[in-house]
């Protein structure tokens, strides 16, 4: 299997600028630690999923983009291709789980994109046939080399502003964005170390990296976290990258996550969705589990429903 | 009287980088219309005030910085100064209000300020008295030269990001911001407009500069507004840049206020206080009032009452 290299991620790099945001680092004087925040919420669509989407496309051949693109997801990687697609000027149909919040297929249509309901184990199979009719690509959310190297544009952006990083902090799911990451920062930063952090209630990369296999966790057991971003696993790829690149997995609470979007809240003026909110849950409150020096923690989206954010606001 | 010139801004930036963010533009595609945002909440200290105070500090002989300085303030400049003199390593004593809120005591603080207590109408008068009694040298809030050329760098950066800028809207309250931005935006974008905005209920300035001089609104009607950062009033300094460079004045009611809180924390993921809010309020529901073309809203500041906060994320 094939990974991705750091000059697969200066190529996406190059793709993207102009569509993502280049985030700044932000300092936090949280305590006498040296953390720097990557406010990906910040990101056009509100997640960083919006770099792999934008990169995908990019790297089409024309003619085969002309024709447009299909993807499946529920999440930010919905809003992101739907997006990449408008930038791009092709058309994108998106397979969403039937009853989907409204919020969210009405912000992937606000993008032009074409929605269609499936049931929620088919999405893949239907977007696949879809692809097929229309002779489409599909974007994947994250088994694709291309949505991997354009994630990666993180951990090249952190080595190019904090050459010092000692510590980088990504949630992962899918396990794309920790895979671009720990492949940009093992490339530029080797003495720096990328951490996963996972809820505890889908740490099934943990226990997966702990055995050198991937474990698969039911989903029904990944759906019971807070942070609704972080409830799918690994693929094969995604998985080898992992191996290769991060150095272990973290574990957070759901009070954590909680705790940590409301200091991202008050403290760093940013709001996080809670799957955005586990790596700074991490730094907070896994102190002990986490190396000395600068650390960077990603904040990778903010798409939360205002409910949610008010109550975590008023706890305590 | 002199005014400060865009060669001050330019020397402010070239002193005030590595201790305040270089704030990205943030487009925005709520509607069809073309916004940006200038996410001044993301600095240290969560303010634009940062800038000024950074500047100020460093525009100083060494020999008199190293004695320390003293201001005068129960709001972001508190911080901002505390946060400055930190960053140089000298001394700073900040005069706050009797009764000023803990929190923000404790903020100041947390930068190593000393921090005195004096009745809200003698701060300035004790200020001077302890600066003169130290030897030390008073950085005002926004009546100095230095403090506007600082704030002034927001507005060469958005003419280097968006040099097609039509309209800039920036807050009003002692008019240092709206000084310096529209020094800068009127030398390096001669056909773009510096509109201010005012909530009604402190809209001394719009009155003032409709009449063509400084109109005093008492200061208990100033402190109705929920922007507590609006609530104080331009001197003749500041007043004077504004009649230079300012096109005019949209006002805003506290309900606009509001509801642009809530819509940078669901739709752009910033935390802004009230006073941060206004000049988004202002483009959200005063469009009939303003140029059309590329815009520019800058978000002062973050620092707000987590309840007042979660209170916006639930009306309706």
């Amino acid at each position: 299997m094939r990974l991705i290299t750091i000059d697969d991620v200066r190529a996406a790099s190059d793709r993207i600028g102009g569509h993502a945001l280049r985030t700044p680092l932000l300092r936090q004087t949280w305590d006498e630690r040296e953390l720097w925040l990557k406010p990906e919420n910040l990101q056009p669509i509100g997640a960083f999923k919006v770099r792999g989407a934008v990169n995908a496309l990019a790297a089409l051949d024309e003619e085969v983009r002309a024709r447009g693109v299909v993807s499946y997801s529920s999440g930010n990687h919905a809003q992101a291709v739907a997006y990449a697609a408008q930038q791009f000027g092709v058309p994108a149909t998106i397979v969403v789980q039937d009853g989907a919040p409204q919020v969210k297929i009405s912000a992937t249509k606000a993008f032009g994109a074409e929605v269609v309901e499936a049931p929620m184990t088919e999405r893949r199979a239907v977007a696949r046939r879809l692809a097929e009719r229309l002779g489409r690509v599909v974007i994947p959310p994250f088994d694709h080399p291309d949505v991997i190297a354009g994630q990666g544009t993180i951990g090249l952006e952190i080595a190019e502003d904090l050459p010092a990083v000692s510590t980088v902090l990504v949630p992962i799911s899918g396990g794309g964005l920790a895979s671009g990451v720990g492949t940009a920062i093992t490339a530029l930063c080797p003495d720096a170390r990328v951490i996963g952090v996972e809820p505890e209630l889908a740490a099934d990369t943990a226990e997966s990296l702990r055995a050198g296999r991937l474990v698969r966790w039911d989903a029904a057991d990944r759906a019971r976290t807070i942070a609704d971003g972080l409830r799918t696993e690994p693929s094969e790829l995604t998985f080898a990258h992992l191996r290769a690149t991060v150095e272990g997995v973290v574990t957070v609470t759901e009070d954590e996550i909680r705790q940590a979007m409301r200091v991202l809240a008050t403290r760093a003026r940013l709001v996080a969705e809670p799957s955005g909110a586990v790596s700074v849950a991490a730094w907070l409150f896994h102190q002990h589990e986490l190396p000395a020096g600068p650390t960077v923690a990603v904040v990778t989206g903010g798409n939360v429903d205002p409910t949610l954010l008010a109550e975590v606001l008023q706890a305590r």
